[in-house]
């Protein structure tokens, strides 16, 4: 009896021991003045999720929501269970939780603040390469996006989320996705996309004065915004089938990158700048002008946004033997000067076309974030 | 010039000192007595494939097909890239991967072994309680069990072992099922499923006597099944919605256990022994006997198997919030006398059942693992 004692309180030590070595207690902060699952260092998994307000939907109908989304929000990413959590235990994992909510153009007329509508923030032109299925990545009037390392965490966040508001909005869509396991690889390390290629070297690096300038609006516009920025969000199908056909110096040739190191063709290592007016011996381009990363190098500084993509491997369709591609995410203070002029580009000519279909297109406003006594959206709204 | 050449040095070194503190290159051993996936400690993903021979299939086509898997299976599980692998940067990060190669009656007919076909190798009785979905995880031919502690090592392997082979296969399903991540709980926790439940408590340890006997068929029937098993694929609904409008101490008396530790209502720590005489001063059962542990416990030691479970969480139907469950495994050396008696008890009655529905339901004879001369099957197809 004494023994099983002594082994039950021996065990408790092992056991708080190897706790504290694990992953699942880490945290990202939710309140302060942008929203998290931004410039936060990606989660291994996220799913966004697009939601519609359901008729009649008013402003006070948009504040409710958004203050039980807050609410949940800030419990879960601390790792507590929200308050009506009927699987308090699945919230114990935080795993870096992020919880972040984007407004699409039906919440600004439903709310009736239509004035406050920033003027990119509407479903982007039509593309002849796009293929949109309004059913996979359609606009919405609001989305969720939940990132974190754990899926199990993912999937509660979400359940949470989405459960607690159904009197007011209804899910149309729920995209997941996912980058290589927190740990699989050192820390920092640029995710592969399903191609194989390394996908994210060009970025603003977070926490940069070329960050809060590319992506946090100033509120000069419009005062709400403040703090917070915009989010382009594309599906993009991958032709795994045709891509695999071609051989790798022509795949190496259509990004415009190597596909070991994702080293420029110029280059030698990944951070290597591209040098686009290089030329070999007979004078021709190294890096081909018709590469994925030579149209999508922004001509001026205005160009750039923060790209934050994942991967996405669903069940293939009947006779199919893969069903992949990438859950393409862009953050930005403003798509009409930052973005779009990059993706009229790619739309009109990217060697990677032949390969790459968008089925799906959304946009959406970020609010900033909020602190301990307001709520996401009150600037929005004057709800606070 | 010089500074530059340190610092770059410098990188190389810090950069190669922390990935030896990664996850990604661990490896599970392929070759062996037993294929890997089954006593494997369950990895965090878990992708479910069930393909159907082409017709006319015949034994030379399958001994082909399952040497294909063999060799890319060898090579991918040791974090080496697949012979045709046009990805193969995706193939370095192994995260203890493991690929497990399942047979369905389809293979023996098309073989001709049929009479090598063990007894239990059929698809389960219908139940009333099923609802079964044939595309969704019907019986099929074959099934690719892929298992690793990265998602996007996960997507590489089935898309490499699933489009080599696709002249002689298609593919009818494909499941995708998570775990908590590795490293977000200590290592030998137990998971919990998306009902919030400690999930997997009461199982066989691999490596144990119990487990080998449990398990591992010893050949006595079928020659050229010993160190092989079967494998029980039941795919099954999580009713939430109703789930979550009972109390806690509602659903701990459906289950017989606590939610909180996952202790059995008669104990204190989730492996204490439950015990089903005890009763409470009114002389009722603590743990009820309509409960799920109730009815699921072995009434004879031979009524055992081991249970290795996912979750999924899909894209809900228009309308509705979720679409979880689990992805329910079940491994023994007999189906017939292990397994069915608790299927047949539980669909008869089981207190869960009110908020589960089975819409999947497949079987498979799991060949023994091979060694580096021969392939998985070759003992069943005489082809070494
Ligand atoms: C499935 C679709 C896509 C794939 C597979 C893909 C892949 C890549 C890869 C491998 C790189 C090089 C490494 C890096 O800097 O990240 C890259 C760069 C880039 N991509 Fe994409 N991309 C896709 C879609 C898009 C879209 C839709 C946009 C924007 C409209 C975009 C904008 C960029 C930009 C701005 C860069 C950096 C260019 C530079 O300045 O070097 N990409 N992409
Ligand atoms: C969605 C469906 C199911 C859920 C949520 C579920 C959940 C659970 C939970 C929470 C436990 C207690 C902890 C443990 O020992 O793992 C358990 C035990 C068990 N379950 Fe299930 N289960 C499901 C389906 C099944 C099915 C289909 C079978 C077999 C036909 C099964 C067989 C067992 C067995 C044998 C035990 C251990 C009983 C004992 O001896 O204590 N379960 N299950």
């Amino acid at each position: 009896m004494l023994l099983d004692h002594r082994r039950r309180a021996q065990e408790i030590v092992d056991h708080s021991t190897t706790e504290t070595d694990t992953d699942g207690g880490l945290t990202e902060p939710f309140h302060g003045p942008h929203q998290g699952g931004i410039a936060t260092p990606p989660q291994a998994h996220a799913q966004f999720v697009g939601l519609d307000l359901r008729e009649n939907a008013d402003r006070a109908m948009v504040a409710g929501l958004l203050k039980v989304w807050t609410q949940d929000a800030a419990r879960l990413t601390a790792g507590t269970p929200a308050l009506a959590d009927t699987e308090p235990e699945l919230a114990a994992t935080p795993a870096r939780l992020t919880v972040t909510v984007g407004l699409g153009p039906g919440v600004f007329s439903a709310a009736d603040v239509a004035d406050r509508q920033p003027s990119w923030l509407r479903p982007l032109p039509a593309f002849p390469i796009d293929r949109l299925d309004e059913n996979a990545c359609g606009q919405t009037d609001l989305l969720l996006q939940v990132c974190a390392d754990d899926p199990v965490t993912v999937a509660h966040a979400v359940r949470v989320l989405t459960k607690n508001v159904r009197s007011l909005v209804t899910v149309r869509w729920s995209q997941r996705g996912f980058r290589n396991a927190r740990r699989s690889h050192p820390d920092g390390t640029t995710m592969r996309n399903l191609m194989g290629q390394v996908d994210g070297t060009v970025n603003p690096a977070p926490a940069t004065e070329e960050f809060d300038r590319l992506v946090w609006d100033d509120g000069s516009l419009h005062r709400w915004l403040a703090g917070g920025t915009s989010l382009v969000l594309r599906r993009i199908r991958m032709e795994l089938d045709t891509w695999e056909e071609i051989d790798r110096p022509g795949r190496e040739l259509t990004v415009g990158r190597t596909l070991d190191t994702g080293a420029p063709l110029t280059g030698k290592a990944e951070h290597d700048e591209p040098d686009f007016t290089a030329t070999d011996r007979y004078g021709i381009p190294v890096i081909p002008p018709g590469s994925h990363i030579a149209r999508a190098h922004h001509i001026h500084d205005g160009e750039r946004f923060h790209r934050r993509a994942y991967n996405y491997d669903d069940p293939p369709q009947p006779g199919q033997t893969s069903n992949s591609g990438l859950i393409f995410a862009s953050y930005q203070r403003d798509i009409d000067t930052q973005f779009l002029p990059v993706q009229q580009r790619l739309a009109e000519f990217d060697a990677l076309n032949q390969w790459t279909t968008p089925i799906g297109s959304a946009v959406y406003a970020l609010p900033p974030g909020t602190g301990p006594d307001g709520h996401l959206g009150d600037t929005l709204l004057d709800t606070t």
